[in-house]
């Protein structure tokens, strides 16, 4: 048995999970200092939190503290690396080369937490046939034969219009995509077993502005 | 006192301000298909939501259904628009013209919901001194004199490595900034009255990647 066997099939509460990439950033700072043990307690005084917080959430991943000192560094980062998936390598396609979906394709930046968008769909004309950042622009149309072409593809970013948000949505899981990751303030509908993970940026800029009024 | 007035100055709940962007974009999707009512009923059938926690939800802000009709959908679009705050005109600096700090600065889709990113600041040569998408690039160093010389900048978008996210968070309060949208993996730390939104894409990544192993 690997010393870091994952426990990915516990379902893990989503507070933990959200808190998780803290202390990975957080190793990852340490590491850059030299720094090679890290206790919740050192983790807690720099993220500002409650230390058996996070060591109850460090008891979802299977990472053995050392009285005294703590967590080594190194394993810290391998063990929350691989338990959040960022080692695993996840194909995705894109829907909706528009703004937000280009800027998307032109981050090379997610390609280091694992997911790498390997082609972007669209109707427009004068985006089909072209690449962003090496990536191809297929038509909509072409989505299925994409999805037999490229083997290994089970994630969708959605970054249409909210009017066929969830045509294009039932066009994805039809063709086999099994996680739909929705950048539209729209809720889609999907069948139980197809994960949505929603990023609204507006919803998220509703939450602040609404906040910077109750402080006025 | 008008029609629309609204009741920001009440608290509401986090998860009603998460579902308000659906109403309106629903509500937008209607107006789209000409049609003028919207019922709590009928959003409810169109999100796949429980009609009860839509009218809970919409009592928080000053829109009033009628028996029967339900709300106009002008109205509701209008007061949902308004109380999100995307019809006031909110203006921020950006931090990190990086990868994801440069898509911000070209997707202008920000700005039709009230968020209007009027500089950028980064310490590398080849940026300052140029603009993107129309908006100049400013060396970090200037930042409390551009302060004082854009009037109203009161939100600072966070998009540098996490090694100086926490110094250039304090850089940002200690010149003004009220509000800080992060979307570093790293939890920053600001004083009490200084709103923090935090929006990891590399967590929400995460979230996905678990729940997909756990389908599998």
């Amino acid at each position: 048995m690997s010393v870091y066997s994952l426990k990915t099939t516990d379902k893990v509460p989503e507070p933990t999970l959200r808190r998780l990439p803290w202390y990975l950033s957080t190793a990852r700072l340490m590491k850059g200092r030299g720094e090679r043990y890290a206790s919740s307690t050192q983790l807690a005084r720099q993220l500002g939190m409650d230390a058996s917080q996070i060591a109850k959430d460090l008891s979802f991943v299977n990472v053995s503290g050392r009285p005294r000192v703590g967590y080594t560094v190194d394993e810290l980062i391998d063990v929350l690396e691989r338990f959040l998936g960022f080692t695993e390598r996840h194909y995705a396609f894109l829907f909706g080369v528009g703004r937000l979906g280009g800027a998307l394709l032109a981050d090379s930046g997610l390609e280091q937490f694992g997911l790498e968008i390997v082609a972007g769909f669209d109707i427009d004309p004068s985006l089909v046939g072209h690449e962003i950042n090496g990536i191809p622009i297929f038509h909509t149309t072409e989505f299925p034969r994409k999805m037999q072409e490229y083997a290994g593809v089970n994630i969708g970013v959605l970054t249409v219009p909210i009017s066929i948000a969830q045509e294009v949505t039932d066009m994805m899981v039809d063709g086999g995509i099994q996680a739909v990751w929705n950048f539209t303030p729209f809720r889609i509908r999907v069948p139980e077993n197809i994960v949505v993970q929603n990023t609204s940026l507006y919803a998220h800029l509703a939450l602040m502005f609404n906040r910077l009024n109750l402080n006025k």
